[in-house]
């Protein structure tokens, strides 16, 4: 057996051993793919395992990450930062090894994978980063027949069609399998012609499973393309090897220990043994070899703070009402005028998000058409690059971006979102526009800081926060004009809530509110004070996550256990009683009609929210 | 002026003077599509306006949703039950003519549209319900540019030309302008090619503007179509007529007076009048006849719901312990069995969501392919056949189909949705297949039944109410085996709370708690009584819904106010406070891990629940 194909062999059965020592995991793909893994990392791709973050590197992503036990296997024999005792752990607590690639760059996990479709939107976003910063390396995506039948996956790759960009490659593991059976269960588009007709190039390797020398050929030309992607169609066996080859049972469940031995005979290897590397294999990685230049030249961004924070302050003296999608507008401006490594875009909706940057600005804005869910995937690659993605769309359509969102969330990416049109309140474009569950769906997110300011001044702040916070953010806006509120603060809304009115005597009562309703609240306090002499205080509360992460002590000097607190927001209740003793806010879906005449109907009035103050008042007392 | 234009141009003034005098609404989409949508509806589809619910009538979707106008406009002159007072309440409050179309098949809305894409997935669901039920009729999805860049078209259309749905026709408004500005921007791919990769018929019409002929001619050739589904790209003009013609500025704002009155005097029609029908486009309506045989011979379906129960209660009395999606499974084979009019199927996880039926079963059962976000709104399409459409993946992936689950709770379309794999507890996968959050996301969703119950008895529960229950419902089951509870109530659990422990003594506390978490609070509880001699009732709560629903007679009687609460759940504990004075649950992402190693980590253990009561009781002492 020549050393090639022993290693590719090793790479095979150190994941096979992974799978069965875990007893649980998916070995189909690892004997599949091991060849075009070995030419692609071994042949074609340049880093340093020793300098795994240098910036020029080239980025591989397993967007098929159920196969994750391939890709430590060869992580481990590259020299990253693995040990067998590593590998050995392999989807244990803990480990360096879990079950599906978890972003560590310094562990050559470029992004998390797993939810189907996701990688190659990652993909598409790296190679934007990669053009924008006018680095020269790669991306290059594995993916499976899930990945490609995934929508997000057609929506980026068209994207990136469009885009011409020549530095993302895509190597299909074509082997004709999913979970339940054949791809001719479901999957028989002409997957080429799908890929030519989105202005890919299309390459093919018949043998995936033997020709090396085919696979290399083919990535060495695709790596020639001048104005387009390239996908590769590397046609493989699933489960090469075992005596599940080809079947769809070998796809996630370890082989057994039987069948184990009998791939390591077919596989030319000693089936006695496990987690064995043997010397020449060892050998073959000791000489070979990846020193490249790792001093990039491309520094790291000095952002122009104390520009942004001064030009903030000027808008947040501005005394006309907006609605805050437009004070948002003015302060993404800023960002966008002295943050150098920002890509905003919008999902076809930049004049209604207010996400339009001035023209004079180049390369900081990107079209995404319309393509939620594949804009958002994009931010988090784009993110990897430590580049700040700014992405918006309607706040209800967040129903489209939820897999990105929350693997941003998990992986702590920063990404920006901008989310506009938050309530009801947008008026006539109705239910499927308005947004009821949205707020509570995002603040369920664990790791999400979601925010919704109250006027411009908190929409400064929250501008303010997103410059400094390490992790995504989705900023929620108004598309209707708010009042300004005499005592919001820019400053105080880093705490999540604060005091934004104090009555002059002593509390009867809290009221808890975010975004627009905080004038309503404010105005149902003028009134109850001037009709009932009563004494209420108000929290402006943008950010709940932000609060939690309070001392008690701030928690109790502004929601003092022993008096009563109410929380009206324009949506669901559910997330409130955490908060509140009692909440108003609409748990049904909106109508279509005129803002004002939805106010009424849905009761986000001072008058109808002071009657259900007093009627509280008369139950409690 | 011929009869035929007058008609389209009526058919346009009267949307532009709906959406004028709204001061809301998009022009650009009905000026455009009027010609084909005259076509459509007076030439070619098969439909009685007197009889709008004849089950074999041909079906409308507009995809489009924003253009609605012009869908209220022809629905209006067909004799559908509109006035034109009707026409004059576009997009106000309590109007039958709201902002984007909302179901309501006696009105001629064949289901609601609006985010973009959903229809093109709904009518392949229509498509397959037809051939299910063995219909001659034909669904027409008109769609715009935004349609066909969201992913959940493509997912559709594939899956549509894989099973050669001939009776899906496409209407194209292939106007090359978005909200944001030409197509060019980011829409370039070659959308002929794309869907003749498809195994789509592409028919092509160069002047959807003017040339009718040309419209009526593709479509009789699409309805001639053997095997294939087929798209028509008619070419048009966005806003056409008006001095905006052509123009991304009038996809979503009103012309304006001057505008509207110059566009009257191109089309040829009276600048002056305003929602004006002349006498011989009235008597155009008149003589158009639609009379069709509207006694279908398609019976409703008489459900065999003794049979189900009957075998439903065998099941009930099963001692063995199961995974909850193992008792699911049995239970939809005998929903498979008895249910003619049910359509099972799963984003290729039929094994793992144990919703693959028995093979014998013929014509039940649906592979959707890797495509959750298709398969959801394809379930929407079919349930307005009539026929149950149960789908399943993971309940992580949820964040893939919210955008349909949505429009299913808008709609109370009847949706079986089967998510498996519930909490951190399926193991070693990691955190990118663990729900956190996804239960709260689904109960933060109005009008969505969400239930998780605990045992198999529990389950056969659920699938009672799944069966009684008109509108969607998600059952939420574990991928691990759990214990059968002593007193758990298929019949309870229709209060969706209800004591599941009741001790004997007077009750020191209360435990709420759901799924595979009820056996984790029964054991603690038998721990506290044993060594602390503390008496704890136990409420299961499958369902937070119906619980709501219920009396406060209901409620203060298992959950009275003077005793303390607390709630269980492996995930997130943002919607708990609603039902209980301290919350138990995960409320970060979780860890690839051993499912006990797991358990011990994130708490989930008698020892570990015990502490925290404990601490809570010293706390409140």
């Amino acid at each position: 057996m020549n050393i090639e194909k022993k290693v590719i062999n090793t790479m095979r059965t150190l994941s096979v051993d992974m799978i069965e020592k875990a007893n649980s995991g998916h070995p189909g793909a690892p004997l599949g793919c091991a060849p075009m893994m070995f030419v692609l990392m071994c042949k074609i791709m340049i880093f340093n395992p020793s300098y795994p973050l240098w910036k020029e590197r080239d980025r591989f992503i397993m967007s098929n990450g159920h196969g994750c036990a391939l890709l430590y296997s060869i992580l481990y024999l590259l020299g990253y930062n693995y040990t067998i005792e590593d590998l050995q752990n392999f989807r244990q607590l803990h480990s360096k090894t879990p079950g599906h690639p978890e972003f560590n760059p310094s562990l050559g996990i470029e992004i998390s994978t797993g939810p189907l479709g996701q990688g190659i939107a990652n993909g598409v976003g790296m190679a934007i980063a990669s053009k924008k910063l006018g680095l020269n390396n790669y991306v290059y995506v594995m993916c499976g027949d899930g990945c490609l039948m995934e929508g997000v996956s057609y929506e980026s790759t068209s994207l990136a069609g469009h885009l011409g960009l020549n530095n993302l490659i895509i190597l299909y593991d074509d082997n004709k399998i999913t979970i339940d059976g054949s791809t001719d269960l479901t999957f028989t588009e002409n997957t080429k012609d799908r890929f030519i007709a989105m202005h890919w190039n299309v390459l093919e390797v018949e043998d995936g499973d033997n020709d090396i020398n085919d696979i290399y050929n083919k990535l060495i030309l695709a790596k020639s393309s001048v104005d387009k992607p390239t996908i590769i169609f590397i046609r493989t066996t699933i489960g090469y090897g075992s005596l599940l080859a080809g079947k769809n049972s070998c796809h996630g469940a370890p082989l057994g220990v039987e069948n184990t031995k009998k791939l390591k005979q077919y596989l030319g290897l000693d089936e006695n043994k496990y987690f064995f590397v043997d010397e020449d294999v060892k050998e073959y990685f000791k000489v070979f070899k990846k020193e490249k230049n790792i001093n990039s030249n491309i520094d790291s961004e000095i952002l122009q703070k104390d520009n942004i924070i001064n030009e903030l302050n000027i808008i947040k003296k501005l005394e006309k009402n907006y609605a805050t999608r437009e004070s948002s507008g003015m302060c993404l401006n800023i960002f966008a005028k002295y943050i150098e490594n920002i890509i905003i875009g919008s999902a076809d909706l930049g004049e209604s998000n207010k996400t339009f940057v001035k023209t004079d600005i180049i390369g900081k804005y990107l079209h995404y058409g319309i393509r939620e869910h594949a804009m958002c995937s994009i931010a988090n690659g784009i993110s990897t690059y430590d580049i700040i993605p700014v992405v918006s769309t309607f706040l209800v359509f967040i129903t489209y971006c939820l897999a990105p969102i929350r693997m941003a969330a998990l992986s702590n990416h920063k990404v920006i979102y901008i989310f506009t049109h938050d309530s009801i309140l947008l008026g006539e474009d109705g239910p499927t526009h308005q947004p009821i569950e949205s707020l509570t769906i995002l603040r369920s997110i664990p790791n999400l800081l979601t925010i919704r300011p109250c006027d411009t001044k908190e929409v400064c702040g929250t501008y303010e926060i997103a410059l400094e916070h390490n992790g995504p953010i989705a900023m929620i806006f108004t598309r209707q004009t708010i009042s300004n509120i005499v005592n919001s603060d820019s400053e105080k809304i880093k705490y999540g809530a604060y005091i934004i009115y104090e009555p002059k005597q002593k509390i009867d009562l809290i009221i808890i509110s975010t975004g627009s309703e905080v004038s309503i609240a404010l105005d149902t306090i003028y009134f109850l004070e001037k009709e009932y002499k009563m004494n209420v205080r108000l929290i402006s509360m943008p950010c709940t996550q932000l609060y939690d992460m309070q001392s008690n002590k701030y928690k109790e000097n502004i929601l003092p256990k022993n008096i009563k607190k109410i929380s009206i927001e324009a949506g669901s209740t559910l997330g409130w009683y955490k908060y509140a003793d009692y909440v108003y806010g609409i748990d049904r879906f909106g109508e279509s009609g005129k803002m004002n005449d939805l106010k009424e109907k849905f009761g986000i009035t001072v008058d109808s929210f002071s009657k259900f103050i007093l009627d509280i008042l008369n139950y409690i007392s």
